[in-house]
């Protein structure tokens, strides 16, 4: 541990200028993106990406889910390299700088080791997951999850999207099917920059969300059934209003969340019927997110929610049936490599807080085969998933400098 | 007074057997009735039942927005005609009974007078009203409306279905466009039998409802704006949930209702934005329906909800907007009347209850112009719009006895 720390500075104008500047492939007339995988527009930035790094003098790779490594070689190849990256892929109505600002940010970072001829101890790759989003091809995160032997390549290939395309026919018509077999490709490490999409950086005034892990997630599907009547005409007592207890359940959730801080708790979507002004509901449909950082409290989540349900049934005489459908476990990321990305905040001198991700990520799969962590960066109102997404030219930048400090100082823990 | 009442009988077979022949203009395959206004099948039970009054005798009438009247002379042709009717129109997915009971039970009272050469004192008459249901052409109770002055006749005529076709055009298409200006027509008196279409007769296991009014009705919108966000990374305390005041407001809307017997309140649409399972609602959009007999009452029905729409609000910070959007004021029908029917169910024997009508009818409108009352009977679980609607063979001779009764009885009233 006697190599000595760099002082290598990213620079922020060309970053922006790059965000900018790949923000035209698939630009919407509101300002954001929409670049659904592996549609042309996902093919046009993708080529970009190749070109850039190739021109940096990286090798590029693409493995048989077209997840792409641009890698540059260190002073010891037989170590595994050291990846930054994120996705490039955007939701329909999408901003410039989720996922982007992961591969971009890296390929800043990149840029810098190559301008000043810095030598790294491992192989630098900069990686771009195909398919993060999940927005045309169903589930998200999903060629993170074949690398990381969640899924098979041939799970992927066989999603479809709404026209009946599927992802594996997509992949080729782009060109990006690779030859290397997903996973065979080992890392390192992983570091993977990205925007909060959520208010808590911007509501403490503070730059840098060191991550420690990726909150557990629940999925409930819950039908509620009572009587459709007249509203007119059905007296108060002679009711079976479903939207009744829908409701006492949406309250609920939102205080079992509250009970178990720092959790969380949503009811996201209803569907009444008939859903008729003078008809008293007969059937409601809803859907219920649980996340925590700690399972443990996610399983007392979940049982008080399911000793909620027929306390709220009870008064109109209801029936139900609830369902877990997806659980995705909370993932605690490396502590080394947090701890690289504390001391890449301290050394850049910006404020930071430890934060646990309350959104999925390619890192929380990658953890899995991978020592892995994330870095996050403020987004105006932690408005996300939309076409007014914003992060600032400063918070890019400060997210990249991270980046690439947090890389060096891992890097520099592998001398000798 | 001193006319003795008589003891005439209605047929219940025949009856049973008109209501089963009629329901094949529009039937459909689970055995309810498709008959929208102005179709096809609304001609051809509207010459039916013009071939069938003509041939007891009767003069049919049209005005001009296709009301029917089917007249039987009296002893005293001066005196204004005591009318009973309803509507022959269903709804898209209607039942056999809903509005035709009214209409073919009072055929059926007026094949019981001729059969017995029974000479009363003044002309009675069958009335069909044009598009009671307003499925194909909003409003409801249109022509009675028109009748009774609620609306112009040009208003109906310029009424447009889904595909853009004129009420006006319709009704000339189908030949029912009449000459008799609307409202000309006077009548000494209506009454309108009608099933339920709620469970309390049901519920009592009593056989006829004697209806003493119309609940005043009141309709409301509200729009519930907060914050869209992401479940994952929004955390509680900077949450602004637009479904949770939306839900608080279900809640408030019922227990408003509870304490104001016997009036309703029902939350029976609701709509969430963006409606997605990870998303925190940013926006939801709900209607408010309160019904009472008592317009104070309802006042302060009122006074409440907008008192409680603040407090539901602030625990998010959530803005909102609320406007009443229709208003139906309560009817009181006719002592007169209302104490013929009460005297027609003792005569014939059966269980009775003095009740409100929850829904509106045309006796609603034509209470505005004439003495007016109704006489409900049960139908199955209260169920009505639907093709399982079900009312049995002697609920609807009840109906139709209790509703000769009561005509013969304001008759008696008149002699002299």
């Amino acid at each position: 541990m006697t190599q000595p720390r760099t002082n290598l500075r990213i620079d922020p104008q060309r970053l922006w200028d790059t965000i900018m500047e790949t923000a035209q492939f698939g630009a919407t007339p509101k300002g954001g993106i929409k670049r659904l995988t592996l549609s042309d527009d996902d093919k046009k930035v993708r080529d970009w990406f190749k070109a850039q790094a190739e021109a940096l003098g990286c090798t590029v790779t693409i493995d048989e889910v077209g997840n792409m490594f641009a890698r540059r070689p260190g002073r010891n190849n037989d170590l595994l390299p050291i990846a930054m990256g994120s996705h490039l892929d955007t939701q329909p109505t999408g901003g410039k700088f989720d996922g982007v600002l992961g591969v971009l940010g890296a390929l800043e970072a990149m840029r810098t080791l190559v301008e000043t001829g810095y030598e790294t101890n491992a192989p630098i790759e900069v990686v771009n997951w195909t398919n993060e989003e999940g927005s045309r091809f169903a589930p998200a995160m999903l060629c993170s999850g074949v690398y990381a032997g969640v899924f098979t390549p041939e799970y992927a290939y066989a999603r479809e999207d709404r026209e009946g395309k599927k992802f594996g026919e997509e992949l080729e018509r782009i060109g990006y099917r690779g030859s290397e077999k997903a996973g065979a490709h080992k890392l390192g490490a992983l570091f993977e920059l990205h925007i909060e999409q959520g208010p808590i950086l911007e509501d403490e005034g503070r730059m840098i969300g060191i991550v420690t892990g990726v909150q557990g997630m629940r999925w409930y599907e819950v039908t509620v059934t009572g009587q459709e009547s007249h509203t007119g005409a059905t007296p108060m007592r002679l009711r079976r209003n479903a939207l009744l207890g829908a409701a006492k359940m949406i309250e609920r959730v939102h205080e079992i969340a509250l009970a178990h801080p720092p959790g969380v708790g949503t009811v996201g979507l209803v569907e009444v019927k008939p859903n008729s002004r003078n008809v008293v509901p007969g059937e409601v449909f809803f859907t219920v997110d649980f996340r925590h950082p700690e399972e443990e409290v996610l399983d007392a989540m979940e049982a008080e929610f399911r000793k909620a349900l027929p306390e709220a049934m009870a008064d109109q005489k209801l029936a139900y049936e609830e369902k877990r459908i997806w659980i995705s476990p909370a993932v605690k990321f490396h502590p080394d490599l947090i701890a690289c990305v504390r001391a890449g905040a301290e050394q850049a001198g910006f404020t930071t807080r430890e934060m646990v991700s309350g959104a999925g990520h390619d890192a929380a799969y990658i953890a899995r085969v991978a020592p892995t962590t994330m870095i996050f960066v403020p987004c105006a109102g932690g408005i996300s998933h939309n076409e007014e997404e914003s992060t600032t030219f400063d918070e890019c930048a400060a997210g990249a400098q991270v980046l690439l400090n947090a890389v060096l100082e891992y890097d520099r823990q592998l001398a000798g």
